[in-house]
Parts: structure tokens; sequence; C-alpha cells
């Protein structure tokens, strides 16, 4: 039958062993997006992107994150991450989010991914809510993942 | 016009002056969910139910990361929350995530709320991968905000 | 009955909501100790004194943790604490740690207190550890709470 | 003679170069006790063991605090951990506390396991003060420690 | 004759205790630069204003660190900062950075400031430095500080 | 033509892919000042040096943010790294910082070395502050980076 790969005989919770794994290079992608008044995207387009700085911001903020997703996800590894990307793609009513991450390593790098994503969504909201109160962060998942 | 409060008048980002602000009662909730298989909703309650790990442990996790939610938030002010808590109810094909959060201080805290929820359902997700890779969060947004 | 203050009525662990407590002027004191072989001792004398730098280390190790204790303790709540100092006496086979936190708010600070003597032994330990395998960290109480 | 690994020839704090020693299997064992009033242990028993959050946020935060080593004890190496578990056994007036700290790596990792160990017992005394203001950590010690 | 504030009367670091000071309006700005080569300035320009991603993502990092002050530096207070901004000015053959930050609060904030500075020159160099391996962060001073 | 390195094809941020490059032993040296008044430098050696606490918390400050680096640097990339120092030599006017850093890895570690000093001369300027409101921090640069 299938587990829960955090829980150990008894049902507490434990990080998975790694150490006899060998290490890999590995890949995940993970996407999401943030849906919004198309007023709010028209705001977005004249306002910020001339500058860049939302979109800057929240790029950061989830390349920064995914760096903290072992200090976030109780039971992730640390890991030492090649490469850290997210990228926005704007559309009339949401926000596509897409972010990569790579590792040389015992474990994949998904959780790393949809941390990047969900708090490039969450600095998102925090930089429209001013003009926009209904939004969403919906679709939060992993489109791909790898290792060779 | 309405405006971004984050960014200044030449467009560059900045953190919103709450100075002149009163420290008042603030309390916001957010809602979210991770949608899975109704097969992983059985071994859940089978599995990890008895001994509440996975639940306890997402419940830790969005408790912890909404005290940490402006160090993951770049434009976020640090703030001294009087309480957080987050909850679940499992469906057959999802988990339904609720956290409040709650401030005496100069501004509101749906930023907590909604970071509580989202680090709750990666760390869920985290927990359940093993048994199940389709699984998406999603709906994640403010259900009440206010003040008095 | 007494209840455990962390558990909500269905038994899910919770922060306490602190907001309808008043501020107040609120004071911990905290004690623990290492204790070791005498030669540990005698060598920490001869070799670490003259500069400081072991108990130093030690002093600075249980300030910065007091400030990090809502970030370990999951249930804390972020204080802005006002001071919080880190001493030692040091016995022929023991170095006795004390640590004092202040605040003005609506909690008690005693996890404060407690945090930064347990990560003052914890450094002490991890300096001497070279020369000592024996070391035990004991004794970690509160010796005094108060408000006013 | 033997001397403290973390001094360099003037005295003055530093970290222990491990550039030159190779990457091996490295586990630790620590342990530690929370002394208690026996009628807190009764009251755990009753009332927080059925839902198991009181022992699920001691280990929670145990395994988050052994991540975080490096970030606490200041002379520490930053460790990509294998793997982090903290185990509890109830005694009549006292918990036991294990953990254990794997990692394939250059240095040793007691004190993950320390720590691990250190910081559960902290949160258990956190969500037990409300109903003992006696209790009191000790017996903090290395149990076991291997490389292969 | 005049002491520093954070030594004790036995020469020991200690924070010092605000306890009893009152809550003030506190402000302070602080300037630094990075010097380059001017035809790091030219690329700079070329490169990346367009976009803004450079200074976008060096104002970031400064208020982000602003907000990690007093995890930074050992004996300041952890403060509920009102606002953090960073600015650029480019010159022919350095950025001049100007960092404020505002408080609400018993201490004041020139660490923050200068914090703040320092880190938004650090991330600028780190992001040119594939392009010149000679700059240099230099002049990093509090030019205000201010309580009413 | 020369290019930014954490810039992508569209200017945007990104961390620098490193998954291809050889783990090798790096080091870097980094160097800096703290200007102040000679008056200054006479009260240091005064009151502060018996103990050795003003220079013991800088150092350990410098070493702690070394580890953060990636914390606080954006797009550096998180490092095990190998070992850490950071001295001081006392002039009549000013306190020269110098830090190391190095890694068995697969980027520099000039970041981290400069990180170092820089924090060591925040926290400098932190517990000197009371005596001296006139301080500089300066010449912040990488006087030596090698990988072999």
């Amino acid at each position: 039958m299938k587990k829960f790969s955090h829980l150990d005989t008894t049902g507490a919770a434990t990080m998975v062993d790694v150490g006899a794994k060998p290490p890999q290079l590995r890949r995940a992608v993970a996407t999401g997006e943030l849906r919004c008044a198309p007023a709010t995207i028209r705001l977005l387009k004249k306002q910020a992107l001339p500058k860049g700085d939302v979109l800057a911001c929240a790029r950061l903020a989830g390349i920064m994150a995914a760096k903290k997703t072992a200090d976030l996800i109780p039971l992730c590894h640390p890991l030492a991450l090649d490469k850290v990307s997210v990228d926005f793609t704007i559309k009339a009513d949401r926000i596509l989010i897409t972010a990569e991450a790579r590792l040389t390593g015992k474990t994949g790098v998904e959780m790393e991914a949809l941390t990047a994503v969900s708090v490039a969504a969450l600095t998102l909201y925090d930089m429209m809510k001013a003009v926009d109160k209904q939004m969403v962060i919906g679709e939060v998942r992993v489109s791909l993942k790898e290792k060779k």
C-alpha cells in the first residue's frame, strides 16, 4: 500500500533519510496564477510596468522564498540550490507565474518551485491589494519534475 | 485614479508609512484548499489522522509562517501578532484550509492570514506528495478583514 | 480543571490570543548550567578567559537567540524585547548561566529567558566539545517571573 | 595540550576549517528530559495525547531547530542534513526526549541533535507552562556520535 | 566620561534597556556609495535600467535587510518599523545610495538605515561583479537622525 | 560585450545556474574600515579591549552574517561554507576589518567575505555610536579571490 513518506511506523512526523541517495541533477517547474479584475491588470500595465517594480518585487520574493523552503516546510531538507528563476505572463484577468528550481543533490525540488510560485503570488497580492480586494491565488501545481 | 500603494511617485517599490495610523484591533481570515485524489483523502484518514501529525504539521507550519510574513513579503511591515490559528476541513477530494490572524496595530493582517494558508497548503502537499502527484493548491483568498 | 493554554477546544494547537491584555512591564530570569570536567574549567580559565571569546560568544548567542524565540517555539508571540542579558559564573565543575529578558508588552518573557540560557549553553558546549565529550546541559528553569 | 577548536592562536573565535575533510556518513543522537509534576503528565495523557498536538508540536519544533543550528550557534557550519528525527517517552514525572541527526558531510552533527532536543524541550515547556510552573529541562547530552 | 552603551559595568556585552523610554516618532537617513568604473555605469544604463531590475533588486534587498537588523546586529532591539525606503542616484563613476527608516518606538533607527544602505550596496556589487572586479563600497554614514 | 550575470535575456533578475560547475576549493578575502575619532579609539582600548567584547561581538556578527549571505543578497546561492573568519587591526583613527571565507563548492565566496566585513563594521558602529556620532564605514572591497 502507498505510504506517506514523512510519517514513521508509529505515525509520527519525520524527515525522510536521503543519506543513501546519490546526488543527481534535479529540476522542477511549478506554475500558478493570481486572478484579478481586468481593471487591475490595466493599471498594472500603466503604472507599474514602465518601472517594473511590481513584477521585479514578486520575482525576487519568489526566488528568496525558494531558498527558505526548508525553513518554512517543516520536513523539507536544506538544499544548496543551483538556480531558481521566476517568470510572469500577464493575461487580461490574471497573472500567470512560473518558477523553476535546479539542484545537484539527493532530493527533488518541487517544493522549492511551489514555494517560489506561492510567495511570488502573495507578493503580487500585497502590492496590488490597495486597488483590488477580490484577487484569488490558484492553480498552484507542479508542471515538470525530472532528474538525470 | 486608484494607485498601487507600494509604488512611490517615481514607480519605485516602497513600504507604506504607517507611522500616523492609530493602533486598532485588526482581524483577517483567509481560506484556501488543496485538491487531491479521493484515494489520498482516504489514506489520510486511515494512516495519518489517528496520530494527527499531517494536519498538526501543516497547522504549525502555517502558524509559524504567519510570523515570518514580513520576512517573506518584501514590503510587509513586521508585526507583533496577537494570535494566529489554522484549521482544516476534510472533504472527499480536497482539504479546506482556514487561517485567522489578529493584531493590535497599525496595519491589516490579511497578508499574514494568506501566508498561513499558503504555507499550510504547501506543507500538506509536501507530506502527501509521495502518494499523489496531481495535487493543486487553489482558491487562496481573503474571506474577512475587519478592524475596530 | 487546569488546561493547556495552547490547545483549543478540539485539542488542536493554537496561539493564545493576547489582544485583550494590557501592555505591562514584564521581566523573567532563567538559569541553567553546563556541567563539565574540572580540567575543562581549568583550560577555559587558562586559554580562553584572557581574550574572553568563549564566554563572549555564548553570551551573544544567548542574546541573539532570545530575539528568535518566536521563530523557534511554534506558538510563542513575536515580541519587541526591551532588554536581554546573559551572565556566567564559573564553578570548579560547571558553568552557571543566568539570562534575563524584559518587555513592555502583553505576554510573559520566560520563554525568551529560557531560550537564551539554552542557546548560551549549547554554544559553550560547541566551543568546548573538542576537549570534553562528557558535558551535560541541565537545571534549565525559570527563577523569576514578574510584571508590574 | 588539548585546545579549544574554535579559538585561533590569538584566542579569537573562528570557525574550524573543514575544507580538507572528506565527506562521510555521520550520525549523532542526543537525549534530554523535561521534568514536571506527575499531575502534569496525567493531564498531558488526558487532554493532549488523543490529538497528539503537544508532542507533535515539540517534535516539529525540534526538527526545524536542528535545521537552524548554524543560525543559532555562532561557529557551527551550515549543513545539508540528510535526516532529523525527534522522539518522546513519557514517564510518570518527566518526558524523555531523543533526537537523531544524520549527514553526509565534513563535520559531526552532535550540535544539531542537541539543538533539536533543547528546542523540543523548550516547546514542551511552553505548551505545558500554564499548568506547571516548576518544570526543569535537564540531562541534555550526546549519547552517540559516529561516522563511517 | 563617555561610555559604550552596550557594555555593562563588568565590560560584558548587553542590550541597552529601553523599557523606561517613551515611544516617539523616530526617523533616520543613511547614505553610502558603490564606486565603480564609468564603463560599468554605462552598461548599467544600457542593459539594466530599461527593465529596472538591478536597482529594483538592490532596493528590495535593502528594505528587507532593514527589517532583519536585529537579527544581524547582536545588540539591536527588534523593532516594528513604520517605513523603510531606499533610493539611488547614478553618477558617472558611482551609485549613491540613500535609505530612510521610520519608527514609532523607543530607540533610534540609524542602524536600520545603515543596514539598508549596506545590503543595498552589497546587492549592487553582487549583480555588477561579473563586469567590474574593482568596485568599492564606501562613505556609509548617518546623515540625519531625529525624533519628535 | 560584457554582461550582467544576474539578468536573463529579457533583463529580468535570475540566479546564475551553477549546476554544471565543478566543486572547487574557493577562497575570498575582503577588507573594510570603520573611521572614527581618535578619542573613540582611545576609549575602545581603555574600556572595551580588556574584556574584548566589542571586537568579539563584531567578529561573531560578521561570521554569522557570512552564513546568512544567501538570505540577504537576493541572487546569491546558499553555500555550505568551510570556514569564515574576521579580524581587526586598530589604528589611531580607524578599525581595519578583514574577513576570509572558504568553500568547497561551485561558486565564489567574495559576497560572503564582503557581507562579513559589512556586518562586522555595522556592529562596531552600533556598539560605539553612543560615544561617536561621526563614524563612517568605507573602503569595503575584495582583496583576494582564488580557486584551485
